[in-house]
């Protein structure tokens, strides 16, 4: 990524497509002077920052008019990007946004490369790097869920609170940095318990946010849930009840479902995805068999997992197949107990539902029918208490993949940090360390970065942004 | 159609999908003081007209932040629609737009049916019908001749010329009715002789437009060109020489083509429709059949049609098939004569081009090779000027339907008019052809207008336009 702030960008900023208005954006030192080249109306150097104007773009070469526009002004330091920015509202005709950006670009702006107007409100310190990623999450969010995570990080998130430790340590590494000046005189700047007492603490901040990555990640692109159990205990049933579409087939036929079948569902603004799975059983059809070893992964893979039994057959060694699964502990279990309805009476069904509960021990148990879609809004609560009982929601949480590595590493070199302390090696040693995770944390933030880190995380943006 | 001015409206301007930025707008008296209930930062009913805001939009129910957004604040009468307009630039998420355009909703905005900005802008008196008409057409053009169309009529287009004839005859019409107030007297205050040459001269005037009319609707919705010939002489190799790509199927087999080929070209910002059909001859395959009826079908609606023969073959009976195409006198014609490759050299291929020439009169005639793409320069050229030919670049051009229609009306009405006073009939019939053709004048440009009329037109706008 080639990195120059001298240019004026210039790029389309509404989706494309037929629609009643387009917006282009010019950001960049020479904005305002390149686009009254092409307009005809007030001279938008002599205008106030913050205001709009009705005019015609005009092509100079043929005196034709382009397109009767209005004209945003925003002044540098106080823009998107922190530079000068124009935004020009076009009628929404393909030819005349081409033919505006045509313009703009022969009078001297250059075509934006993806994420660029985002990259200079970071380079212009108008954000951070997390912040300026949350943009891009923001956009792309489409529930509730994804939206405040990302907008909970675009607005600070829990890098306020990284930095601020971050500066703690840098003052801790300055002291040590210090000592070695002074080595020959063997002194000590530094308390070395109160520094261990501030790794231990970051640690604990630092664990906490990687242990809420499952849940952002899942939260950002749908909880996975794996609907499992023996053949024909009506797994599909309950899929499309709780899509309420006829998504898979449905025989009475054990082994109908041999692919795995995955839909998305939106329940309380959190993205769920719902994966259907072949049942388990011992079978010598091999497509099945190979629809079964997928359903293994599907489990692993799962945050949620929903066992279906059909409620008439023996309950007794349920506990035992659910050890079975051996579910590692982050993830979830609920027992369904289906085919209610061909129970005596709801009453007794709920009977059984106490009596599979005190066999499994504290896993949640749900007699329902998946046929009359009854108890299925017990199920749907249970959903999203046990996403949101992973975090309470005024917590960080961390939803992007490179900041839970960068977390990670730093956590990693924390520990050698306690380590070296408890070794008692020298202050070169420790003071290496403590830089190594300044580092991982710093990068987080963007105080740390590198222009191929800035390649890989603007290039995933939209062109216009 | 329910016209209603009351309501502040609501909608999404820019196209849906992923994008940079997403535009809502509000249009109405409430604009301000609904936006005000949503937004966080300046008070929006004190700031000033023509200036933009940064703030965030607030759910004021559960009172978390939606987005950061920039305001823009018109004020009536000094907007689009002439009303008092918000419009709000979103991160283009689809969950952000649609919770904004909720909570605006819920805050007392309704959502806008299909142009009904336009709508409010024609009732306000910013622009009559046809310019408001325009505004849709100027959304969906895609290339330069349509564009320059529809921004000439935006911009005013025929319709100035069209009013000042009307107003000389509302004055005419004026006088002749003040006659039947003293038709007792038998007194005469409207020169029935200056009468006859103003509606001569409004005659003229229609009848120009009515002229542009083919060739506007050609123009906005691309020039038909049929390209047809006897089987195997290169109808669609020329088809692909002329697109640059290997649109048809092209063999050495007669009557490979059989179904019509359709495919758009823009030439010099003018659009055209190229359509390869099935050759003709006499056939016993009941589908190729079939496809050279459809070319008799083509060649009726082509404005141009491209006869191509094979420069080898004999061309003394060229005149008489040509004449068989019975085209009409609007219809252009342009004699092709293709695989000049295969003849010695192309100095025999103009004199072959000659002979053709002298034979078929005043028909363009040009030797070319499809497959060599040689001479094809010479074709686009001559497209082109064939379509400007209609018109200078000055004249007023109909391109839409239900102005043809008023106006042919009208040009009857007028007619009628004429008629009367050569027969000398009383001054009131005079006066009813004469407001029957103001009535169909006005109806152009929205000085006369039904809710029913109002409807079918805007209906067909986007929403948010």
């Amino acid at each position: 990524m080639q990195i120059n702030l001298e240019d004026t960008i210039l790029a389309l900023s509404t989706p494309s497509g037929e629609g009643a208005i387009g917006v282009i954006r010019l950001s960049g030192k020479e904005a305002m002077s390149i686009a009254n080249k092409v307009f005809k109306g007030k001279d938008l150097l002599q205008v106030e920052a913050n205001t709009l104007h009705f005019g015609s773009i005009i092509d100079p070469s043929s005196k034709n008019v382009i397109d009767e526009v209005v004209v945003g002004i925003f002044k540098a330091p106080r823009s998107y990007t922190g530079e000068n920015v124009v935004e020009i509202s076009c009628h929404g005709s393909s030819y005349i946004l081409k033919k505006v950006i045509e313009l703009l670009s022969h009078a001297g702006a250059r075509m934006a490369t993806r994420g660029e107007f985002t990259l200079r409100a970071f380079l212009n310190g108008k954000m951070d790097l997390s912040q300026a990623e949350a943009v891009a999450d923001l956009i792309a969010s489409e529930n509730k869920g994804s939206h405040d995570l990302a907008m909970k990080q675009m607005r600070g998130g829990f890098t306020n609170q990284i930095s601020l430790l971050r500066q703690e340590l840098i003052d801790f590494a300055a002291l040590i940095e210090l000592e070695l000046d002074f080595s020959e005189e063997d002194v000590v700047f530094a308390d070395r318990t109160k520094l261990a007492n501030l790794v231990n603490n970051i640690q604990a901040v630092i664990k906490k946010l990687l242990d809420s990555f499952m849940l952002g990640n899942a939260i950002k692109k749908g909880v996975p849930i794996a609907i499992i159990g023996k053949p024909n205990v009506g797994k599909s049933t309950l899929l499309n009840a709780l899509l309420n579409e006829e998504r898979a087939i449905v025989s009475d036929i054990p082994g109908t479902t041999r692919d795995v079948i995955e839909d998305a569902l939106v329940i309380d603004g959190i993205q769920f995805r719902i994966i259907d799975t072949a049942g388990i059983r011992k079978t010598t059809d091999t497509i099945e068999s190979i629809g079964i070893s997928k359903t293994m992964e599907q489990i692993e893979k799962a945050q949620i997992v929903l066992y279906v039994h059909d409620i008439r057959d023996n309950h007794h060694d349920i506990a035992d197949q659910i050890n079975q699964l051996s579910l590692e502990q982050n993830q979830h279990l609920i027992v369904m107990l289906n085919k209610a309805d061909l129970i005596e009476n709801m009453c007794s069904a709920f009977d059984i539902e106490e009596a599979v509960s005190t066999l499994s021990g504290r896993i949640p148990v749900i007699a329902f029918s998946a046929k009359n879609k009854t108890s299925l809004d017990r199920l749907t609560n249970l959903l999203v208490e046990k996403v949101k009982s992973g975090v309470s929601t005024n917590e960080a949480i961390v939803t992007n993949a490179r900041h839970f590595e960068a977390l990670d590493q730093a956590y990693q070199s924390l520990d050698d940090v306690l380590v070296g302390l408890n070794s008692g090696v020298t202050g070169d040693f420790i003071a290496m360390d403590i830089r190594r995770s300044l580092h991982h944390l710093g990068s987080i933030t963007g105080e740390i970065h590198t222009e191929e880190l800035l390649g890989s995380i603007f290039g995933r943006f939209c062109i216009g942004k």
